[in-house]
């Protein structure tokens, strides 16, 4: 059987545009989970990884907001809040689609930790948003009393800013292989809760955002997964993006993705993360393939009939 | 070996009187692994189970306390964003406990699912109070928009009460299972997350609050443990409590253990409890044993040196 890892996107989490309810979760989650259990059905062996950005920023928000009356969660504490939260969803939603199937096997969330370099040049620059938006003088505070990193962003207040590291190792990954046999397993879950390792031996937790295209393919790497696969909001990747001459690819050998990322063809925190995970994919494994392309089309993907499949040659 | 569950009170995850800050749960769980780690560094299988009372509020206290900001997170949700919670801390500083006494394997949370029954009584009669304090037309206002059961609460104002139903199966038990041998394994934290089969056999999580305890019991029974270890603040379960004939318990039967429950010598909700999930423990399977008694002397208790044991002759 082919072993495959799925990375899922916002939009197979929460819909654009409406109230990001735990209601509304559910309601998508359970779509995109009929979505995977056919996959399954296909006879893949599959692992799920998921963003967590809109719901860690809720988590955030709430505790900062309710900072009065409750002591505020670390940024670390809320991403392991988001894994539970997600991961819930998922699989409570995951193990009734495959039942419907006649597959009757476990669904379960691997609480997962990530660690990330401390040398990470990400760490002097960082670059991501996350929490609530604060006035210059609650700004000024936070930067004087908790050494936050503070941005002003677009004119709509102050907001903290933190690194995005690279993932460097699945601290819970001997367990996450062991139950691969047996079980879709839910790990990873919004890159992984970032730690960092002390000379002493113990884990730290960091503020920090890891992106989980990058999560998901270290994750496919140390399984040793035939495909990775990223699912986001189009059907294929395309160069000219948003011109006439838009096209979309059937179809990308490394050395000419490399060739599209130098000319900037994909954009920063968008899709060129994706390709980007994409190509250390197959540059790892030459024999194996990465396929990003819409979890509507996920299946027909698999079959060699849409997205953008990404090879070494 | 012998396989033993650890069930894990309040104050193996929190200090009393401090303020319940991530940082101080993470100081107060490093401790508690240190004695985890030195019962797996005598040769048992260890799972260990935790409550989750005071996080699961604190979490749907900002929760509640932000709802003009960000959609309130239903109590199931909050339950497993408690098990994020403490199961990352857990499964950190565990992670390192073992590894100093060269004991260099996995431990991992698994989210867990415990069903419960929709026509358990505990669901007539609510009991658990949980989340913020509400006046007495805001309590009326929630009563009438979101049908909850809102009780005064000693001259503090009202909040919502849930019930407490009795678990039923844990959804997560053959991956759980699958575990045992090779990892410690951290799961059904706060009791589960409570869910409800429906007739067409989707689960529903549910507002309602799983004693610890006997979720512990449960997965004692189900994955064959020998040993069922309840952590509580006390040494051992005593008789006449508070009373100048106040009498520790090395040892009690299951016959005498009913006979002190039918005199009331436990107290509901805190004492009573544990009582019941030892006698539930040994009354199925009669060659088990379980023991009572508090963290600090959890080793000793082990070794037969002091604590409850609770055998069924």
């Amino acid at each position: 059987m082919q072993k495959i890892v799925i990375a899922l996107g916002g939009n197979a989490l929460q819909s654009k545009g409406s109230a990001p309810t735990a209601a509304g979760q559910l309601e998508v989650v359970r779509r995109t989970c009929e979505k995977i259990a056919d996959i399954s059905t296909e006879g893949y062996e599959v692992a799920v990884v998921h963003g967590n950005g809109p719901q860690v920023g809720q988590i955030l928000l709430a505790s900062e907001t309710a900072q009065d009356v409750t002591p505020t969660m670390p940024f670390d504490v809320c991403g392991a809040m988001s894994q539970g939260y997600i991961g819930y969803h998922i699989q409570q939603a995951l193990r009734y689609a495959l039942r419907i199937r006649n597959r009757n096997f476990p669904v379960l969330t691997v609480m997962t930790q990530m660690i990330v370099d401390e040398k990470d040049p990400g760490f002097a620059k960082p670059t991501k948003p996350i929490g609530a938006f604060y006035t210059e003088e609650e700004a000024d505070r936070l930067v004087r009393e908790k050494d936050y990193v503070m941005k002003e962003d677009a004119g709509r207040g102050w907001r903290r800013i933190v690194a995005s590291p690279l993932p460097q190792r699945i601290v819970e990954i001997e367990a996450i292989r062991s139950l691969w046999d047996s079980s879709i397993v839910i790990c990873c879950g919004g890159g992984g809760v970032p730690v960092v390792e002390k000379p002493d031996g113990t884990m730290e937790g960091v503020a920090a955002v890891i992106d989980k295209d990058f999560a998901a393919e270290l994750l496919a790497e140390q399984v040793d997964a035939d495909i990775l696969m990223i699912l986001t909001e189009v059907e294929k990747v395309a160069v000219n993006w948003n011109k006439p001459d838009q096209r979309g690819l059937d179809h990308m050998s490394l050395k000419e993705a490399a060739r599209y990322v130098e000319e900037g063809q994909f954009a920063p925190g968008s899709m060129l993360p994706k390709v980007e995970a994409a190509m250390k994919f197959v540059r790892t494994y030459p024999t194996k393939k990465a396929i990003i392309t819409s979890l509507d089309k996920a299946t027909e993907a698999l079959a060699g009939e849409t997205g953008t499949l990404l090879t070494f040659a």
